[in-house]
């Protein structure tokens, strides 16, 4: 009962702070995802088990961190959508021709009792594939450079570590690479220090 | 032949530009790579056929882009010197207590041929962990805030896309992610457009 009653209160006050804010969410997605979330249904105790899959200690540090880890969650979104419309039950010919609108309730295939499984089906396919149309434009538009250093440090990961000539070439790349791992911090700073410098001497100058 | 002189002329450039420059690396780290590189030798037309392990163009971004992917390149030699040290020879009970300093050319065991090849694997052991400690310091002293970054992006890579659980609450938490993702480039425009004004008034206060 507690955690029902917990559930209405998030869902009211998150309601309320996007009105409140003017929110950047087209209703039509919040719609969408609010049916969604009548098909991927859980328990309370389940969803608010103190572990959100999307921690948000990420979120509070320097802009241009919170940035780059936004890109890498919009990622995850991304995949994770395709997992989820992987396992839905494949379409039948004359549903998958049909052409209904994302977040609308049901399809005219579902007047039909033995359609009714394959037509929610179909819905869920067309609203998952109407989120993940969202997320891929937010981050097509906006998060370029992150996904540009996400593929980057992805590359990374695809180093083959037990392999000899790998390893002879890396050693070989060290000495550069430290050299430039040493002193990026450091012309940060510089930099820093010379706009506070350039700051200050314009105010000088108009003084 | 063509390429053994492209290989010195690289390495006599490469040193050259680290004298200039007043380079970060220690003379000693620089031997013990030089060394190391004896040990893991490939041929010329290995090492210099066009795809180097770490590539370039990821450090000709933002300062803040640049300073991530380099955390994930000290982060990378980190796990593969790990790998390098797993793959040699375990040291027999009286070399392993000896202790060489790194770039000291071989150990004393060294003058029994029957120790020759564990004395050079153990001096080779010293030497990856000699060059493990720098990278690893450099990254603990100047890339705590990327480190933290990686380890939070290294956590999205776990999710486990295909649970019904986690689906759900990945579209519980959405709404809000999508929230932030849409409104923090703004934000960060508008920041830079209001330290492009403050910067401006206190030109005019000062005159």
């Amino acid at each position: 009962m507690a955690t029902t009653v917990r559930a209405a209160v998030c869902l009211c006050l998150w309601l309320f702070a996007c009105q409140v804010r003017g929110s950047h969410i087209p209703q039509e997605m919040n719609r969408t995802i609010q049916s969604l979330l009548q098909h991927y249904k859980i328990s309370n105790k389940e969803r608010f088990d103190g572990k959100p899959v999307f921690p948000n200690e990420q979120l509070s540090g320097k802009m241009e961190t919170k940035l780059v880890f936004m890109g890498g969650v919009l990622d995850s979104y991304e995949k994770l959508f395709g997992h989820m419309l992987k396992q839905l039950p494949t379409p039948s010919p004359q549903i998958a021709g049909s052409n209904a609108q994302p977040g609308s309730a049901v399809t005219a295939a579902s007047s039909d009792p033995s359609n009714a499984g394959s037509a929610a089906g179909r819905d869920v396919r067309s609203q998952l594939k109407y989120i993940l149309r969202k997320v891929q434009e937010l981050k097509r538009h906006r998060y370029q450079e992150q996904e540009k250093l996400l593929q980057g440090l992805q590359t990374l990961r695809h180093i083959k570590m037990d392999d000899h000539i790998v390893q002879s070439k890396a050693l070989w790349q060290l000495p550069q690479l430290y050299e430039e791992a040493s002193s990026l911090p450091e012309i940060k700073m510089q930099r820093r220090r010379r706009r506070r410098r350039q700051t200050k001497a314009k105010g000088h100058q108009r003084g």
